[in-house]
């Protein structure tokens, strides 16, 4: 287990080709164009190369045909203490599917000092990658604008505007909260609030839609009210002032379970029970809510099911230079835990 | 913002030679060896450089320097809808090292049908990457062998064997549960038990290792048991069986904080409090840990100098030939919450 081989790296084409007396064209012939070789020269040269243990440089081969097969991920900034658990999930889920599709993911994010775009650049220029895989995309990403002005293949988890390529694949947020609010119509409920961080990040736009088209389709009285960010101390603020109040729902939409959390904590503190005396829903299924007193109803999002939908875009734009004609909305699922009430 | 320019991507040195009159080698000179080149020459030359946006082609110069500045991690599978924090957490940790130091990370997984060592092998051939980062070493490992063997760089989070190269960053797994127990002891418990998962890792042999030292040295009553896997029904029918025996313990130490979340059932249904009729402590400080009631006592992962550490070693290694001569341990952090009891 310990012996040491010399290292195989350092062999080249060269030194092959050297060693059989024969041209670096025949070595590579040899690898790459068998038909033209004789077949006893192809035979002694391909019994050499396998003598040597001699591997070709595919990064010498990727420079000629043009695909490394590795997709440059943008990957969001984190904290290691307590990641994104949905962020985790579509990487694994990206992962997985590229694999599939014989690709690799590089984690790329700028270099000190750069912008988003110079770091996009410097990966463009170093031909280092076959395209890029964005999420999280703001309105007029400016990510998205470089890419698609530069012409360099890239594939998008979350909408581009529509003057630029839609090789987008996006969850239909809008739809599944519509559905949330339809559930809780069914069970009876008549006041019915929504909780959403006033952040401005597209994705919280589409699901306060999806409430509003609910309230509109059930014809139920609609209240919305936001917190600034992401504080637990303000959400449960909110929230206790809204349960104390004589406006007070039956129901509430989060629009995210890291926002429902405070709810769970507020509701504790008002002395309110979730799924007795307030139905609460939300979105997104963190694997936290499984675990929550009540267990959390929630949205689910198809990290499967985008990341292979992202992944064979992006491949049909790099093999085949076909773009996608529109962009692709998947379903958001469902999942009914005893927060919702009876 | 839809403008679209030339690709850059397809101007290559010889167009810019071409366009200048030079040779190729002069445009090379220029971005590489400016000192050989007459002053005007290189101005001229430079200025058209600027003017055509002409960007080296970082694969052909990395081919020739021999750095990527590449590191692949092949990365554990994952479940998408319910991610490994740790790994998540560990990953965040890598990629900002990784790019202090002016370095991506390339995730890699072994193709269908690839054994571990030949996707290490496809890896080493291809040149793609400048070194390894492993995790989650088990005993003799394979991976390790087959590195230690082609002699190729790499680092690991968790030991290797004092035959291969001693490249690795580990948490004193022994020392923190020793402290645990120590906590346990000074509040005067002397009935304790240890909860394990018999998998045969062995960083879970470490934990157990350090409960043993701390109940020797705090001469305290201390009982194993053990479940076989992560089914959170088992572990939780067998840590009730254990709080339903006579042999009950006043504290149980899991080794693993995904076991703790039994303890809390197995309580909930015995009817016992945690915190104040049983003391709860264990290993991992998973984020929903800070969120169970009651919270609970574990120890952190020095995820951010782990990564750091094993990025610089392994760099050293890769841009010096400078192997480390021992492994690196760390210190875990002791997090003290309410399941500790007062």
């Amino acid at each position: 287990m310990t012996a040491r081989r010399p290292r195989e790296r350092g062999l080249t084409i060269e030194d092959v080709a050297r060693a059989a007396g024969v041209s670096r064209q025949t070595i590579s012939n040899a690898l790459n164009a068998p038909h033209r070789l004789k077949a006893e020269t192809l035979e002694r040269v391909t019994a050499l190369i396998e003598e040597l243990g001699y591997r070709p440089d595919q990064s010498a081969r990727s420079l000629k045909s043009g695909t490394r097969r590795i997709i440059a991920y943008p990957t969001p900034v984190d904290d290691p203490a307590n990641p994104n658990p949905l962020m985790g999930g579509f990487l694994e889920a990206v992962v997985a599917a590229a694999g599939e599709a014989g690709y690799r993911i590089l984690l790329v994010r700028p270099r000190p000092g750069q912008t988003h775009e110079q770091a996009l650049d410097e990966l463009i220029a170093a031909r280092t990658v076959d395209g890029f895989l964005l999420s999280d995309i703001l309105r007029d990403d400016p990510r998205v604008a470089h890419l698609a002005a530069e012409g360099f293949p890239f594939a998008a988890f979350g909408r581009t505007e529509p003057e630029h390529p839609q090789s987008w694949v996006d969850v239909d947020s809008v739809q599944a909260v519509t559905e949330l609010v339809g559930l809780l119509a069914a069970r009876g409920h008549r006041k019915v609030a929504f909780l959403a961080s006033s952040s401005g990040q597209p994705w919280m736009d589409d699901r306060r839609d999806g409430f509003l088209a609910g309230v509109r389709r059930h014809s139920l009285a609609g209240q919305e009210f936001s917190v600034r960010g992401d504080e637990p101390g303000e959400i449960v603020a909110a929230t206790r002032e809204l349960l104390a109040s004589r406006a007070r729902p039956t129901a509430i939409v989060a629009a995210g379970d890291w926002l429902a959390l405070g709810v769970y904590a507020a509701a504790r503190a008002e002395g309110v029970e979730i799924g007795a005396d307030l139905a609460l829903v939300a979105f997104d299924d963190l694997p936290i809510t499984a675990f929550l007193q009540p267990a959390l109803t929630t949205v689910r999002l198809p990290l499967r099911r985008i990341a292979e939908a992202l992944v064979s875009r992006l491949v049909r734009i790099v093999e085949d230079g076909v773009n996608p004609q529109a962009g692709l909305l998947l379903p958001g699922e469902l999942v009914i835990r005893p927060s919702l009430g009876p």
